[in-house]
Protein backbone atom coordinates (compact mmCIF):
# COMPACT_ATOMS: atom_id res chain seq x y z
CA UNK A 1 0.00 0.00 0.00
CA UNK A 2 1.60 3.24 -1.25
CA UNK A 3 2.12 5.56 1.77
CA UNK A 4 0.67 8.88 -0.15
CA UNK A 5 -2.33 7.29 0.01
CA UNK A 6 -2.97 8.01 3.66
CA UNK A 7 -2.50 11.69 3.02
CA UNK A 8 -4.67 12.46 0.32
CA UNK A 9 -7.87 14.94 1.33
CA UNK A 10 -11.37 13.55 1.41
CA UNK A 11 -12.41 16.09 -1.11
CA UNK A 12 -9.59 15.57 -3.56
CA UNK A 13 -10.35 11.87 -3.31
CA UNK A 14 -13.97 12.81 -4.23
CA UNK A 15 -12.87 14.09 -7.61
CA UNK A 16 -10.71 11.54 -8.63
CA UNK A 17 -13.67 9.27 -9.99
CA UNK A 18 -14.73 12.48 -12.38
CA UNK A 19 -11.32 12.66 -13.77
CA UNK A 20 -11.52 8.60 -14.04
CA UNK A 21 -15.14 9.05 -16.00
CA UNK A 22 -13.69 11.19 -18.55
CA UNK A 23 -10.45 9.89 -19.04
CA UNK A 24 -12.79 6.92 -19.61
CA UNK A 25 -14.47 8.84 -22.34
CA UNK A 26 -11.32 9.78 -24.35
CA UNK A 27 -9.99 6.54 -24.09
CA UNK A 28 -12.93 4.70 -26.13
CA UNK A 29 -12.41 7.33 -28.29
CA UNK A 30 -8.65 6.75 -29.19
CA UNK A 31 -7.74 10.23 -27.21
CA UNK A 32 -3.92 9.48 -26.52
CA UNK A 33 -3.15 12.51 -24.50
CA UNK A 34 -4.77 14.74 -21.76
CA UNK A 35 -3.84 17.85 -20.18
CA UNK A 36 -5.28 19.28 -16.61
CA UNK A 37 -6.30 22.24 -18.67
CA UNK A 38 -8.67 20.21 -21.33
CA UNK A 39 -9.67 18.28 -17.88
CA UNK A 40 -10.62 21.74 -16.59
CA UNK A 41 -12.56 22.67 -19.07
CA UNK A 42 -14.80 19.60 -19.79
CA UNK A 43 -15.37 18.82 -15.69
CA UNK A 44 -15.14 23.18 -14.59
CA UNK A 45 -12.61 22.14 -11.96
CA UNK A 46 -9.61 24.55 -11.71
CA UNK A 47 -6.76 23.15 -13.21
CA UNK A 48 -4.35 23.65 -10.84
CA UNK A 49 -6.60 21.99 -8.50
CA UNK A 50 -6.54 19.04 -11.05
CA UNK A 51 -2.74 18.46 -11.44
CA UNK A 52 -2.66 18.95 -7.60
CA UNK A 53 -5.22 16.04 -7.13
CA UNK A 54 -3.02 13.82 -9.74
CA UNK A 55 -0.07 14.40 -8.10
CA UNK A 56 -1.03 11.96 -5.43
CA UNK A 57 -0.56 9.70 -7.96
CA UNK A 58 2.37 7.96 -9.34
CA UNK A 59 2.01 9.19 -12.53
CA UNK A 60 3.99 12.69 -14.55
CA UNK A 61 1.96 14.49 -17.18
CA UNK A 62 4.80 15.65 -20.29
CA UNK A 63 4.78 19.50 -20.82
CA UNK A 64 2.38 20.53 -23.49
CA UNK A 65 1.45 17.02 -23.63
CA UNK A 66 0.02 16.18 -20.63
CA UNK A 67 -1.26 12.86 -19.39
CA UNK A 68 -1.34 9.39 -21.37
CA UNK A 69 -4.63 8.66 -21.42
CA UNK A 70 -4.63 4.90 -20.61
CA UNK A 71 -1.64 4.75 -17.99
CA UNK A 72 -3.86 7.66 -16.54
CA UNK A 73 -6.78 5.58 -16.61
CA UNK A 74 -5.10 2.81 -15.10
CA UNK A 75 -3.42 4.53 -12.38
CA UNK A 76 -6.76 6.30 -11.41
CA UNK A 77 -8.62 3.25 -11.24
CA UNK A 78 -5.41 1.61 -9.37
CA UNK A 79 -5.56 4.42 -6.74
CA UNK A 80 -9.03 4.73 -6.29
CA UNK A 81 -9.04 0.69 -5.33
CA UNK A 82 -11.20 -0.36 -8.52
CA UNK A 83 -8.75 -2.77 -9.49
CA UNK A 84 -8.72 -5.18 -6.34
CA UNK A 85 -11.75 -7.73 -5.31
CA UNK A 86 -12.92 -5.95 -2.50
CA UNK A 87 -15.15 -8.82 -0.29
CA UNK A 88 -18.09 -7.79 1.31
CA UNK A 89 -21.52 -8.79 3.32
CA UNK A 90 -24.67 -7.36 3.14
CA UNK A 91 -27.23 -7.35 6.03
CA UNK A 92 -30.90 -7.27 5.10
CA UNK A 93 -32.11 -8.36 2.06
CA UNK A 94 -35.28 -6.22 1.78
CA UNK A 95 -35.63 -3.67 -1.10
CA UNK A 96 -32.72 -1.28 -0.95
CA UNK A 97 -30.30 -4.61 -0.47
CA UNK A 98 -31.90 -6.38 -3.13
CA UNK A 99 -31.32 -3.53 -5.49
CA UNK A 100 -27.66 -3.37 -3.99
CA UNK A 101 -27.15 -7.07 -4.82
CA UNK A 102 -28.70 -7.15 -8.58
CA UNK A 103 -26.13 -4.09 -9.15
CA UNK A 104 -23.79 -5.08 -11.66
CA UNK A 105 -21.63 -1.90 -11.58
CA UNK A 106 -20.06 -2.48 -7.99
CA UNK A 107 -18.63 -5.31 -8.87
CA UNK A 108 -17.01 -3.19 -11.95
CA UNK A 109 -15.90 -0.79 -8.82
CA UNK A 110 -14.14 -3.47 -7.01
CA UNK A 111 -17.05 -4.69 -3.93
CA UNK A 112 -17.91 -8.64 -4.72
CA UNK A 113 -20.93 -9.05 -2.25
CA UNK A 114 -20.26 -12.45 -1.62
CA UNK A 115 -23.29 -13.25 0.97
CA UNK A 116 -26.50 -11.84 1.88
CA UNK A 117 -28.20 -11.96 5.35
CA UNK A 118 -31.82 -11.73 6.46
CA UNK A 119 -34.20 -12.84 9.21
CA UNK A 120 -37.00 -13.60 6.81
CA UNK A 121 -37.63 -17.13 6.81
CA UNK A 122 -38.83 -16.71 3.49
CA UNK A 123 -35.44 -15.34 1.90
CA UNK A 124 -33.03 -17.34 3.90
CA UNK A 125 -31.49 -20.19 2.68
CA UNK A 126 -32.01 -18.73 -0.98
CA UNK A 127 -29.99 -17.16 -3.65
CA UNK A 128 -30.76 -13.55 -5.47
CA UNK A 129 -28.64 -12.40 -8.41
CA UNK A 130 -26.46 -15.08 -7.46
CA UNK A 131 -25.78 -14.16 -4.34
CA UNK A 132 -27.27 -16.99 -1.26
CA UNK A 133 -28.46 -15.53 1.85
CA UNK A 134 -27.86 -17.02 5.32
CA UNK A 135 -29.83 -16.89 8.40
CA UNK A 136 -28.53 -13.54 10.13
CA UNK A 137 -27.31 -16.11 12.83
CA UNK A 138 -24.94 -17.03 11.02
CA UNK A 139 -23.19 -13.60 10.00
CA UNK A 140 -19.92 -14.70 12.56
CA UNK A 141 -19.24 -17.73 11.02
CA UNK A 142 -19.80 -16.55 7.15
CA UNK A 143 -17.68 -13.62 7.69
CA UNK A 144 -15.30 -14.88 8.67
CA UNK A 145 -15.19 -17.75 6.04
CA UNK A 146 -15.18 -15.62 3.34
CA UNK A 147 -13.13 -13.07 5.08
CA UNK A 148 -15.27 -9.95 4.13
CA UNK A 149 -14.07 -6.82 5.00
CA UNK A 150 -16.48 -4.76 4.40
CA UNK A 151 -20.42 -5.05 5.84
CA UNK A 152 -23.25 -3.47 4.06
CA UNK A 153 -25.83 -1.94 6.14
CA UNK A 154 -29.22 -1.94 4.74
CA UNK A 155 -31.38 -3.01 7.32
CA UNK A 156 -34.64 -1.08 9.01
CA UNK A 157 -33.06 2.08 11.04
CA UNK A 158 -33.92 0.33 14.54
CA UNK A 159 -31.55 -2.02 13.89
CA UNK A 160 -28.76 -0.38 11.99
CA UNK A 161 -26.29 0.23 14.97
CA UNK A 162 -26.84 -3.56 16.21
CA UNK A 163 -26.27 -4.13 12.99
CA UNK A 164 -22.85 -2.22 12.33
CA UNK A 165 -21.96 -4.00 16.09
CA UNK A 166 -22.17 -7.82 14.61
CA UNK A 167 -20.29 -7.09 11.21
CA UNK A 168 -17.32 -5.42 13.31
CA UNK A 169 -17.72 -8.32 15.75
CA UNK A 170 -17.33 -10.41 12.70
CA UNK A 171 -14.16 -9.14 11.64
CA UNK A 172 -15.19 -6.73 9.50
CA UNK A 173 -12.97 -3.41 8.70
CA UNK A 174 -15.55 -0.81 7.10
CA UNK A 175 -19.34 0.00 7.38
CA UNK A 176 -21.13 0.78 4.44
CA UNK A 177 -24.30 2.68 5.65
CA UNK A 178 -27.12 2.72 3.70
CA UNK A 179 -29.72 3.64 6.66
CA UNK A 180 -30.77 7.52 7.61
CA UNK A 181 -29.27 6.21 11.30
CA UNK A 182 -25.88 7.66 12.50
CA UNK A 183 -23.95 4.70 13.43
CA UNK A 184 -21.19 5.10 15.93
CA UNK A 185 -18.59 3.22 14.98
CA UNK A 186 -14.78 2.53 17.37
CA UNK A 187 -11.87 3.88 16.07
CA UNK A 188 -10.01 1.95 13.22
CA UNK A 189 -13.02 1.24 11.80
CA UNK A 190 -14.39 3.00 9.07
CA UNK A 191 -17.73 3.73 8.23
CA UNK A 192 -19.28 5.45 4.92
CA UNK A 193 -22.34 6.43 5.01
CA UNK A 194 -24.80 6.91 1.40
CA UNK A 195 -27.86 7.65 2.58
CA UNK A 196 -29.75 8.51 -0.64
CA UNK A 197 -32.48 9.78 0.91
CA UNK A 198 -30.75 12.88 2.68
CA UNK A 199 -29.90 13.73 -1.23
CA UNK A 200 -33.47 13.70 -1.99
CA UNK A 201 -34.18 16.03 1.35
CA UNK A 202 -32.07 18.21 -0.49
CA UNK A 203 -33.28 18.24 -3.70
CA UNK A 204 -36.46 18.59 -3.18
CA UNK A 205 -35.36 22.24 -0.85
CA UNK A 206 -33.17 23.22 -3.45
CA UNK A 207 -36.42 22.87 -6.02
CA UNK A 208 -38.37 25.04 -3.52
CA UNK B 1 -43.87 27.32 0.76
CA UNK B 2 -42.23 28.74 3.80
CA UNK B 3 -39.61 31.18 2.89
CA UNK B 4 -37.53 30.05 5.26
CA UNK B 5 -36.52 26.67 3.72
CA UNK B 6 -34.41 28.50 1.27
CA UNK B 7 -32.13 29.82 4.07
CA UNK B 8 -31.49 26.49 5.55
CA UNK B 9 -27.42 25.44 4.84
CA UNK B 10 -26.93 22.10 2.98
CA UNK B 11 -25.31 20.36 5.53
CA UNK B 12 -28.43 21.53 8.71
CA UNK B 13 -30.69 20.13 5.38
CA UNK B 14 -28.58 17.07 5.30
CA UNK B 15 -28.27 16.68 9.21
CA UNK B 16 -32.11 16.58 9.27
CA UNK B 17 -32.59 13.11 7.93
CA UNK B 18 -30.85 11.88 11.08
CA UNK B 19 -33.09 13.22 13.35
CA UNK B 20 -36.48 12.42 11.61
CA UNK B 21 -34.84 8.71 11.62
CA UNK B 22 -34.15 9.09 15.22
CA UNK B 23 -37.79 10.86 16.33
CA UNK B 24 -39.10 7.79 14.05
CA UNK B 25 -37.82 5.37 16.28
CA UNK B 26 -39.10 7.43 19.84
CA UNK B 27 -42.30 7.40 18.26
CA UNK B 28 -42.46 3.78 17.95
CA UNK B 29 -41.55 3.21 21.41
CA UNK B 30 -44.20 5.62 22.39
CA UNK B 31 -41.61 7.79 23.95
CA UNK B 32 -43.91 11.40 23.96
CA UNK B 33 -41.27 14.04 24.50
CA UNK B 34 -37.97 14.29 23.42
CA UNK B 35 -34.90 17.21 24.17
CA UNK B 36 -32.02 18.19 21.34
CA UNK B 37 -29.92 17.32 24.68
CA UNK B 38 -31.31 13.88 24.55
CA UNK B 39 -30.76 13.16 20.70
CA UNK B 40 -27.52 15.07 20.73
CA UNK B 41 -26.21 12.55 23.51
CA UNK B 42 -27.80 9.79 20.80
CA UNK B 43 -26.33 11.28 17.86
CA UNK B 44 -23.07 12.84 19.04
CA UNK B 45 -24.12 15.92 17.09
CA UNK B 46 -23.37 18.92 19.48
CA UNK B 47 -26.85 20.08 21.35
CA UNK B 48 -27.07 23.60 20.49
CA UNK B 49 -26.36 22.49 17.18
CA UNK B 50 -29.35 20.72 16.80
CA UNK B 51 -31.24 23.10 18.72
CA UNK B 52 -30.43 25.52 15.92
CA UNK B 53 -30.82 22.73 13.07
CA UNK B 54 -34.31 22.49 14.26
CA UNK B 55 -34.87 26.61 14.56
CA UNK B 56 -35.98 25.90 10.91
CA UNK B 57 -39.00 23.90 11.36
CA UNK B 58 -42.16 25.44 12.63
CA UNK B 59 -42.17 23.70 16.04
CA UNK B 60 -41.48 25.16 19.57
CA UNK B 61 -39.61 22.61 22.49
CA UNK B 62 -40.99 23.52 25.77
CA UNK B 63 -38.43 24.03 28.62
CA UNK B 64 -36.84 20.78 30.07
CA UNK B 65 -39.63 18.83 28.15
CA UNK B 66 -38.26 19.32 24.64
CA UNK B 67 -40.42 18.22 21.67
CA UNK B 68 -43.51 16.82 21.41
CA UNK B 69 -42.23 13.25 19.05
CA UNK B 70 -45.43 13.09 16.90
CA UNK B 71 -45.17 16.46 16.30
CA UNK B 72 -41.20 17.14 15.67
CA UNK B 73 -41.61 14.08 13.40
CA UNK B 74 -44.35 15.48 11.44
CA UNK B 75 -42.72 18.69 11.18
CA UNK B 76 -39.27 17.38 10.00
CA UNK B 77 -41.12 15.05 7.10
CA UNK B 78 -43.36 18.21 5.87
CA UNK B 79 -39.73 19.95 5.72
CA UNK B 80 -37.62 17.66 3.83
CA UNK B 81 -40.56 17.30 1.51
CA UNK B 82 -41.07 13.46 2.73
CA UNK B 83 -45.09 13.99 2.96
CA UNK B 84 -45.48 15.29 -0.68
CA UNK B 85 -45.52 13.22 -3.47
CA UNK B 86 -42.41 14.26 -6.17
CA UNK B 87 -42.96 13.09 -9.71
CA UNK B 88 -39.81 11.72 -11.18
CA UNK B 89 -39.18 10.07 -14.17
CA UNK B 90 -35.92 7.55 -14.53
CA UNK B 91 -33.56 7.58 -17.53
CA UNK B 92 -31.59 4.17 -18.18
CA UNK B 93 -33.01 1.34 -17.10
CA UNK B 94 -30.17 -0.73 -16.88
CA UNK B 95 -28.38 -2.42 -13.82
CA UNK B 96 -28.26 0.60 -11.34
CA UNK B 97 -31.73 2.32 -12.95
CA UNK B 98 -33.50 -1.29 -12.25
CA UNK B 99 -32.20 -1.17 -8.76
CA UNK B 100 -33.42 2.53 -7.90
CA UNK B 101 -37.11 1.32 -9.68
CA UNK B 102 -37.33 -1.81 -7.30
CA UNK B 103 -36.47 0.09 -4.17
CA UNK B 104 -39.83 0.79 -2.31
CA UNK B 105 -38.33 3.23 -0.48
CA UNK B 106 -38.49 6.30 -2.51
CA UNK B 107 -41.81 6.30 -2.30
CA UNK B 108 -41.88 6.67 1.69
CA UNK B 109 -39.43 9.77 0.96
CA UNK B 110 -41.94 11.34 -1.57
CA UNK B 111 -40.15 10.15 -4.57
CA UNK B 112 -42.69 8.33 -7.19
CA UNK B 113 -41.07 6.98 -10.18
CA UNK B 114 -43.85 7.02 -12.86
CA UNK B 115 -41.81 6.15 -15.99
CA UNK B 116 -38.70 4.82 -16.95
CA UNK B 117 -37.04 5.16 -20.55
CA UNK B 118 -34.31 3.11 -22.57
CA UNK B 119 -33.01 2.46 -26.18
CA UNK B 120 -32.65 -1.62 -25.28
CA UNK B 121 -35.26 -2.75 -27.91
CA UNK B 122 -35.51 -6.11 -25.58
CA UNK B 123 -36.96 -3.50 -22.47
CA UNK B 124 -39.32 -0.75 -24.59
CA UNK B 125 -42.65 -1.37 -23.70
CA UNK B 126 -42.44 -3.59 -21.14
CA UNK B 127 -42.79 -2.74 -17.50
CA UNK B 128 -41.04 -3.52 -14.40
CA UNK B 129 -41.73 -3.25 -10.88
CA UNK B 130 -45.36 -1.86 -12.06
CA UNK B 131 -42.86 1.40 -13.82
CA UNK B 132 -43.71 1.17 -17.70
CA UNK B 133 -40.39 1.61 -19.29
CA UNK B 134 -40.66 3.68 -22.85
CA UNK B 135 -38.71 4.15 -25.66
CA UNK B 136 -36.19 6.79 -25.12
CA UNK B 137 -37.45 9.12 -28.54
CA UNK B 138 -41.07 9.09 -25.97
CA UNK B 139 -38.76 11.57 -23.67
CA UNK B 140 -40.51 14.60 -23.76
CA UNK B 141 -44.31 13.67 -24.42
CA UNK B 142 -44.04 11.11 -21.38
CA UNK B 143 -42.54 13.97 -19.51
CA UNK B 144 -44.81 16.42 -20.37
CA UNK B 145 -47.85 14.43 -19.83
CA UNK B 146 -46.67 13.54 -16.23
CA UNK B 147 -45.37 16.86 -15.47
CA UNK B 148 -42.36 15.08 -13.82
CA UNK B 149 -40.36 17.53 -12.06
CA UNK B 150 -36.98 14.96 -11.22
CA UNK B 151 -35.06 13.60 -14.08
CA UNK B 152 -32.88 10.48 -12.72
CA UNK B 153 -29.85 9.66 -14.85
CA UNK B 154 -28.29 6.23 -14.73
CA UNK B 155 -27.24 6.05 -18.03
CA UNK B 156 -23.50 4.74 -18.99
CA UNK B 157 -21.33 7.92 -18.54
CA UNK B 158 -20.92 9.14 -22.26
CA UNK B 159 -24.48 9.48 -22.47
CA UNK B 160 -25.10 11.71 -19.12
CA UNK B 161 -24.60 15.16 -20.37
CA UNK B 162 -27.29 14.41 -23.40
CA UNK B 163 -29.48 12.87 -21.05
CA UNK B 164 -29.65 15.88 -18.09
CA UNK B 165 -29.91 18.32 -21.47
CA UNK B 166 -33.06 16.23 -22.57
CA UNK B 167 -34.59 16.18 -19.70
CA UNK B 168 -34.51 19.80 -19.06
CA UNK B 169 -36.07 20.38 -22.37
CA UNK B 170 -38.82 18.36 -21.35
CA UNK B 171 -39.31 20.24 -18.40
CA UNK B 172 -37.68 18.90 -15.24
CA UNK B 173 -36.50 21.30 -12.92
CA UNK B 174 -34.27 18.87 -10.77
CA UNK B 175 -31.30 16.28 -12.18
CA UNK B 176 -30.72 13.44 -9.50
CA UNK B 177 -27.41 12.05 -11.39
CA UNK B 178 -25.95 8.77 -10.41
CA UNK B 179 -23.19 8.85 -13.13
CA UNK B 180 -19.78 9.64 -11.88
CA UNK B 181 -20.02 12.52 -14.80
CA UNK B 182 -19.69 15.74 -13.48
CA UNK B 183 -23.11 17.20 -15.43
CA UNK B 184 -23.40 21.08 -15.78
CA UNK B 185 -26.77 22.39 -15.82
CA UNK B 186 -28.02 25.79 -16.61
CA UNK B 187 -29.09 28.15 -13.65
CA UNK B 188 -32.18 27.39 -11.95
CA UNK B 189 -31.93 23.78 -12.31
CA UNK B 190 -31.17 22.05 -9.39
CA UNK B 191 -28.48 18.94 -9.94
CA UNK B 192 -27.80 16.66 -6.86
CA UNK B 193 -25.03 13.92 -7.26
CA UNK B 194 -25.14 10.95 -6.04
CA UNK B 195 -22.18 8.88 -6.57
CA UNK B 196 -22.24 5.31 -4.79
CA UNK B 197 -19.11 4.50 -6.13
CA UNK B 198 -17.16 7.61 -5.61
CA UNK B 199 -18.36 6.53 -1.59
CA UNK B 200 -16.49 3.61 -1.77
CA UNK B 201 -13.30 4.91 -3.32
CA UNK B 202 -13.42 6.57 -0.28
CA UNK B 203 -14.19 3.75 2.03
CA UNK B 204 -11.46 1.59 0.40
CA UNK B 205 -8.65 4.24 0.82
CA UNK B 206 -9.76 5.00 4.57
CA UNK B 207 -9.54 0.78 4.92
CA UNK B 208 -5.58 1.50 3.84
Amino acid sequence: MNQQRDLIPEPALRRLPWYLAYVRLLREKNVEYVSSTQISRELKVDASQIAKDLSFLDIRGKTRIGYEVPLLEHKLEEFLGFRCRHRAVLVGAGSLGRALMQDSGLIQYGLEIVAAFDVDPRLVDTERYGIPIYDLARLGEICRRHKAGIGIVTVPVEYAQGTAEALIDAGVKAIWNFTPYRISVPEGVVIANTSIYAHLAVMYNRMG
